[in-house]
């Protein structure tokens, strides 16, 4: 079965003819490792499911220091959201940290996909859904969890990114410093 | 014009035998000030939307120390969104901060809502849409913004708020010390 069919398939049920529907609204894009996919300051004209690959949302601060809005590996999807849905230029960054393999989408081919089958409406609904709820408790986190206590969650809730990305990354996601990061990893290694 | 149908009908329109079908699904609750209208430990029924009063949903860690997830006031939705759209028990409570009348609706309702009329699942899918980019931006906020910043762009967004909600929440919101608060309100009165 085709990757995006099963990840729309663990939500929705889709016929044969309706999920080559579904996909003749999606492009694909091969990125190699350090290319960028969304640039600051350019629209960001389609939200992206990943195949293959592993990328990093950044915003960089006026004293060039990087803070990791979200990382993204296969079967998650990445965009700069404000700029895609409200045809904005975009304020943050996504770079690739692995060679990737991208399905992307327009604004106006997913809203297309919405009108013409409910339960791709549906489909959307329930996936930024539990995007909201994961975004409120990473803040909850980040208000309430010292350094140890937002790394432990960061280790539970992704087992496969911590070996997979670098730790300055995974530093810059957590809002934490650099130093204070490695102490934790030698502390759990 | 019900100022339910008010707030729908800012994304989409509805007949009225549409509007009468959606307010038959929402019950209406009032509440005193320092009422609760979620609880932690006990299961979040109910989505809310408020007609009229200030709430914070926040968070009580291990030392007692509460941190501030959303406020709420007119024609805004409040909830444990865990807890409702997982049958969770609630792990943050939500208050009033003045007397409060509320629409609440189930999330058997909501979800019979979006079945039964697909611009009402178009609805709840932009607002949720909304609420994540708007999470999102005050993700990067905490992570980049120092506390003048925060403060700032919290006035920019919600200026109504600076007046209506006690300091002490506004610096648990902000994630900033009562006393930084103080000086920062103290400079820009």
């Amino acid at each position: 079965m085709h990757p995006l069919r099963q990840h729309i398939e663990k939500i929705i049920s889709l016929s044969d003819t309706e999920f080559e529907h579904v996909l003749s609204h999606f492009e694909h894009k091969s990125l190699r490792k350090h290319q960028y996919l969304v640039q600051e300051g350019e629209y960001d004209k389609y939200d992206n499911w990943v195949i293959k690959g592993c990328l990093k949302a950044f915003y960089t601060n006026s004293d060039g220091k990087e803070h990791i809005l979200q990382f993204a590996i296969e079967d998650w999807w990445v965009a700069d959201y404000d700029a895609y849905f409200n045809t904005l230029q975009a304020t943050i960054n996504v770079d690739c940290m692995e060679p990737c393999e991208i399905l992307q989408i327009s604004l106006a081919n997913r809203e297309k996909l919405c009108t013409d089958l409910h339960k791709m409406e549906y489909f959307f609904r329930q996936k930024i859904t539990n995007g909201y709820v994961a975004l409120q408790k990473r803040i909850l986190s980040l208000l309430s969890n010292n350094p140890q206590e937002r790394y432990e969650e960061f280790i539970r809730l992704y087992p496969t990114l911590k070996d997979r990305i670098p730790k300055k990354y995974i530093a810059a996601y957590l809002g934490v410093s650099r130093e204070t990061l490695s102490r934790l990893y030698s502390n759990n290694s």
